[in-house]
């Protein structure tokens, strides 16, 4: 039986509700006025469920360790999907986490067949830089390659194989075979590790995922509880909304019209903005007047609601106005455009400076 | 289908000939004379068979840069059978091989499921002390564990996934699970590590295995012609026969009644030899004078013939007197354990010795 939900497929998710029914996720509301000063889109309402979060909650509330961990894939450009994860990153670390970023470049290396050199040169081109940019810094922050790690990550990747079977991971993947096999492993080393004693030692350590990769995590969970050598608590974790892609559906690296790269020109940006992104705007102007926007659908809203608006009032107002017909697509796609390229600018002026501080991430 | 040499069975083998027919190996005769002071075992056709063994002996006859690579299994004693590999390894090692001895602890860990800390005492105590009193060397030597080696050699391991397939690894193993993957792809790295840059380079390596791993041998020598990142040598295997277990069969550590420790007691080897060796003379003496023995399955001749007589001239002797009936039992297995006797006494004299030369190979 396939499994219905595919780390490795495309992860388009319809039905959030039924999903959390579905893994036993629970809803993150409320922890989102318990947070100190949470990011925009944590205080929207992007980060939508949890595993165990109690633990991270507690652990920020009482000023003790814990950790976050999260994982990239080194591929194409960085985008502003990318960006809602860096945001939870750089948020984390404020509140006092110890930061792991884990490069895939193993999994990588084996599933999409890409050589090393150019998987570290990606990552550090247009992760790293652009998460130092975002506000990451190399001091509680452990950034690695899963190639060129510690030898007690690797022993503990060693150590993972006799507590599953062919049957068990059959059944959470779908498939059994060797690139599998070892993606996964690696990253239930990726999410175990910071707890080893030559790391942090056990410790509230929370995963920022789309609902796509739950199937790590309860995995990742199970076989926590299977090693004896060490008490890993079991990891927490949240789940975000993926970013959607200018034309709706995911945005992907793969297909320039579906992402805004942090590296497009204002210009760029400006014009995809204008040319792709999906609009819920009526047909007619007429028709728009009446009915107003469909503000479900419509990607500008959605990027200006998670990402750009910070101002509730303001957002209320657009909300208001784009809802009712007052406020036409063109006028919300040039005001998230002004938006989007003031963003830009300032965010290719701290590109510059974030080179200087990448050294300070690879030294350790 | 099973294949027909499993490399995790009991490892019996009856008929030599067929299975170098059947796997492509070529007998080894030709080098016996070739070589430079062989020990006992390879001068008198222990080792019996080989691939690419050539490019070994153009190595040693031109003083190039050559590699020897080995694993163990740290389980239990270390016994006569254990012997003949490691004289092989100090030989090699004496003709300026530098030598990789590998703990395949990992493959313990997973397969066997012992813990990390207990196979490091086995296989310091059991076997490096053993090597060492044997005559390895720290210098030219990388003795290491597979849980605690390096990062390009965990790198290595982590590219060989992408090189293979379920259904090749079925074909070759007659299983796959996740304890097996993982030994294989160590063993792989093992064997093919000391070429990376990082180490010796692209240079002749020997491996010599029981007929038993030949299946790592073939496996290995195609998934290296797969990785273009670097330009392995195919590694050159040797194939020597298994010790006999005192009661025939195969020398085995999980059965003491099978096996001479080199840690025993010389009291306890002669009883062990008057007790269980088993025997090739007749029923009566009448009977044994009249026949003689049958000294392809009297195990005290074999251990004479290929570990404890070195003079040719007294083992021909052997050979006819006991074969023609003119020695009894009795007298070849007494002139066995004052040999033998001798032997264990000089060699715990040397293990105390080697303890002092453990540190020179752990630290690096």
């Amino acid at each position: 039986m396939k499994p219905s939900i595919d780390p490795w497929g495309k992860g388009e998710v319809k039905d959030y509700g039924r999903l959390m029914e579905e893994f036993g996720l629970r809803p993150f509301d409320d922890f989102i006025k318990k947070l100190p000063d949470p990011p925009l889109l944590i205080r929207r309402g992007a980060v939508y469920a949890h595993r165990d979060f109690e633990r991270i909650h507690s652990a920020i509330k009482s000023k003790k360790p814990f950790a976050m961990m999260t994982g990239l894939m080194p591929s194409g450009k960085f985008h502003l999907g990318h960006m809602m994860v860096a945001q939870q990153i750089v948020y984390y670390q404020s509140l006092g986490a110890h930061v792991f970023v884990c490069v895939a470049d193993v999994e990588a290396y084996n599933v999409r067949r890409m050589p090393f050199d150019e998987l570290r040169r990606t990552a550090i081109e247009e992760y790293l830089i652009n998460y130092i940019a975002l506000g990451l810094r190399p001091k509680s922050c452990t950034f690695y390659f899963q190639s060129a790690h510690t030898v007690p990550y690797y022993r503990l990747i060693s150590m993972l194989p006799r507590r599953t079977t062919q049957n068990e991971f059959e059944a959470i993947y779908g498939t059994f075979d060797p690139q599998k096999l070892i993606s996964v492993f690696y990253q239930i080393a990726d999410i175990l590790h910071p707890q080893l004693p030559d790391y942090l030692g056990p410790l509230p350590l929370v995963v920022p995922v789309g609902v796509d990769q739950d199937p790590h995590i309860r995995y990742t969970r199970d076989i926590a509880s299977r090693i004896n050598e060490f008490r890993f608590i079991p990891p927490s974790s949240t789940y975000h909304k993926f970013a959607k892609g200018l034309q709706g559906g995911k945005m992907s690296s793969s297909d320039p019209t579906s992402y805004i790269a942090l590296t497009d020109t204002p210009e760029e940006a400006r014009k995809k903005i204008m040319k792709h992104a999906f609009s819920g705007g009526r047909d007619t102007v007429e028709e728009h007047r009446k009915l107003g926007a469909n503000l479900s659908v419509d990607v500008s809203y959605e990027y200006l609601y998670y990402l750009f608006e910070e101002d509730d009032r303001k957002m209320k107002k657009i909300t208001e106005d784009y809802g009712s017909g007052k406020m036409l697509t063109g006028e919300v796609k040039k005001f998230l455009s002004e938006k989007l390229e003031k963003f830009l600018i300032r965010h290719r002026e701290k590109r510059e400076k974030a080179i200087d501080l990448v050294p300070k991430f690879l030294e350790k």
